[in-house]
């Protein structure tokens, strides 16, 4: 398989979680009326690259991916252009839309936890990033609008279902094959963030 | 030309945009009424060389030039005493120093970008590392004041004035002759954040 | 005696900063009663590493200290443990923990600026980046309850303490006996912590 990428993981897998991370960020630019478009942009660019750009600060991978290639900046301005154009449809669906945002979740902590296993550090430390990398749009995002870290607070466990799935992709983890590692490891995102509000 | 620093600018025109940059602090910190003395140098500070913090964080110029030569600090605690001292003054050229505003949004916006470009970043991410640098010090001071950041809300259009610049000088770009593209990239900053409020 | 660790410094000194920082961290998550276990976590680390990690970060050690040796992650992760374990007794500790946080912020003065000092920074740049370092936590921890930076306001002089400990720090660093060095840079702390106050 082709590693075409720094992160060595394929592009597309990012890119994916990049275009779906900004669909997400520009629904939410669109629940705040005073935003405008610079702020969808933002926002989109937050949710995004977000987790992207925190795992690579924290790795010392610089500039970070977003910046080393264009594709990530194209993908997400097409993904804010096109949220912008089906605003009104993406809002009616969006209660269909959260396994989607947890999917996000899943793969940027795969990417995260894969990126610093790469760098040599040790399990817990990979851990640590993948979960932080996970959540990474939702902080950023949260700073931006200046509201205190919604992750912290009572309410959809976005960090616990990261860490889940950073600590399944870390003990998967062979150096081959991460598409199948990746695939359990969203599963593991996906059910933890579904059974998660059952223990409040 | 002498190019003395890692930027590759003249030094005295990053020191200018700092200058000017931590004397906007400066006055920010002293609409605040219960901003103390440290707080007028946080936001001088992060005024004056918020921009070039990110800069150089997503660049991997570490340490930062902000740090690297004392010249910043000295010009930026220069400008926040001389803030502080003539704080009645400045507050009544407030309609006078918006255009000192814009052009410091301009020249971080070609510095940032020049930055990018010089380590080899493609035209885009340089671009949009431009004008991340453009208004970075307004984002950091946002963030230090637990406001939302003002970039993403309706309002004066620095961001888009900033990316005007850096789409400016990028274009302008040829690796010699920086002054010439710098004065005309900071005359079309100048030019949308004029006209920007036209278009709402 | 030995260095062991990239801030040459005894391993020690960093984590007895981190547990106790940890700590804190912990007792401030207990004060928001809508913070959940991610929250707790959250706070413990960004109290914890917070300085640590701006300190790398603008230094360039990446990745951070706090993530190349694990045992950083295990002391904050025991602080926080420990401190909602206990947390009724250290509630009642409050007053009698202040000094704890103050020697705190000395500890991280100390080790930003020795780590500024080693990367062949200036004496400014080492004091401002040990400053930065001692008060890290506090920004990091208040940026994500999305509160204004509690450094900038009228309130415990906790920045200027910091500054204190840098700057004395800095002006008995020869690269040997750090521990005495310390030792005097965290009274500094304590008495300008105790008798700024005064001067409100």
């Amino acid at each position: 398989m082709p590693l075409p990428d720094v992160l060595e993981l394929p592009l597309a897998i990012n890119l994916l979680a990049v275009f779906f991370g900004a669909l997400g960020g520009t629904l939410r630019a669109g629940e705040d009326e005073h935003t405008d478009l610079v702020g969808v942009f933002t926002l989109a660019a937050a949710m995004g690259f977000g987790g992207g750009l925190v795992r690579d600060l924290l790795l010392g991978n610089l500039p970070p991916a977003a910046f080393r290639d264009p594709s990530y900046l194209i993908v997400a301005a097409a993904a804010a252009g096109l949220g912008m154009l089906f605003l009104y449809y993406l809002r009616k669906l969006g209660p269909v839309l959260w396994p989607i945002d947890t999917i996000v979740i899943g793969l940027f902590a795969c990417v995260g936890t894969n990126a610093a296993l790469i760098a040599d550090l040790g399990m817990l430390p990979a851990i640590i990033i993948g979960t932080i990398a996970s959540v990474g749009g939702l902080i950023l995002s949260d700073l931006l609008q200046g509201r205190p870290s919604s992750i912290m607070y009572v309410g959809p466990p976005n960090a616990v279902a990261g860490l889940a799935g950073a600590v399944t992709y870390a003990l998967l983890y062979t150096g081959t094959r991460p598409l199948i590692s990746i695939g359990i490891a969203v599963i593991a995102t996906v059910l933890v963030r579904l059974t998660g509000p059952l223990f409040h």
